[in-house]
């Protein structure tokens, strides 16, 4: 194991110092001051190691999901669970001790900045879903997209609309009943064939 | 065919001032007041008929969705067809004429005043698409809600993020791929039984 470097430890307090702020409030009230004041750093050095306000908050998004990560060990399970897997490791992230934070920046993208969320999701988890797929690049999107879009609404209604029963379902009652939905997308038909 | 009364025309004008105004803008930027003026009234008349802002708003969204109408001429098909149906009527309306206030208000809905979404959809789309079922009350509302999630998905990642190749998705290829979904949530297996 080794010992990170200073500019290492440096990135990651700014991004926990960016989390805090933009999971308390929302992405226009932070500003790269507050962050660098927060992470007890130069502002100068938040533009440097991440340049934009807009950069930041999709980096702190990917960090505080690191869907590469999680999504590799769902990769390395049997296709047929895939579905599944991915459903029950995104329950567990978005009611994880990091589920708030990260809940209140999607909820805060739907609402105020579509144009960063879409940025997110089609830079870092359509790519990556779409990357577990042996399938034309255009079908791998397509894949993805439907992906998202289920996990989008499970996400809106479960945790924003907070629509009943499936606010208070247990994870596992989801992954059965979504679970499926989401394997076909990833391998089922999707196009009538 | 009758004469819609005075009164019914007067409804009927509030109604209208209320759905131009509100998607015209956001919800807490409407007043009663600014509704009345618009419809030429006097805001008693519009308290009178609608009581408060927030009952004003999901009459508004019901009027604007029909969703009793619509909903009767998808469950006079065969339960088969359901879940390509309902999806269709669903597209067809966010797409039509009145699609825009609609898409404008369930998005202010989602953003700010999730409270007045959830009265709307629990009250209004799912007992109506749960009335569409023979099944006892707490399976019918389980379906409801997770066809619920798929709409509020598509709704969300079709419209409001716009995430590709989704946002031009022609709505026939949409019903291809996600109307086995709602199919599935309707009259299928959702409990892994």
């Amino acid at each position: 194991m080794t010992t990170p470097s200073k500019s290492e430890r440096t990135r990651v307090r700014i991004l926990d110092a960016a989390s805090r702020l933009f999971a308390a409030s929302s992405f226009d009230r932070v500003s790269i001051r507050a962050i660098a004041r927060e992470a007890g750093v130069d502002s100068a050095l938040v533009h440097h190691y991440f340049g934009t306000k807009d950069d930041l908050f999709t980096e702190v998004l990917s960090h505080a999901a690191t869907p590469a990560e999680l999504l590799g060990k769902v990769a390395a399970r049997p296709a047929d669970d895939w579905g599944a897997e991915l459903l029950r490791t995104g329950l567990r992230l978005l009611e994880s001790p990091a589920g708030p934070a990260l809940r209140a920046m999607l909820r805060s993208g739907i609402s105020s900045h579509p144009a960063l969320l879409r940025t997110f999701v089609e830079g870092q988890l359509m790519s990556r879903i779409g990357g577990m797929l042996s399938v034309p690049e255009e079908e791998r999107r397509r894949r993805a997209v439907l992906v998202g879009s289920q996990f989008v609404g499970l996400f809106v209604a479960r945790y924003v609309v907070r629509i009943e029963p499936l606010a208070s379902m247990a994870p596992e009652e989801i992954v059965t009943a979504i679970g499926p939905t989401i394997q076909r997308y990833l391998t089922g038909d999707i196009s009538g064939g």
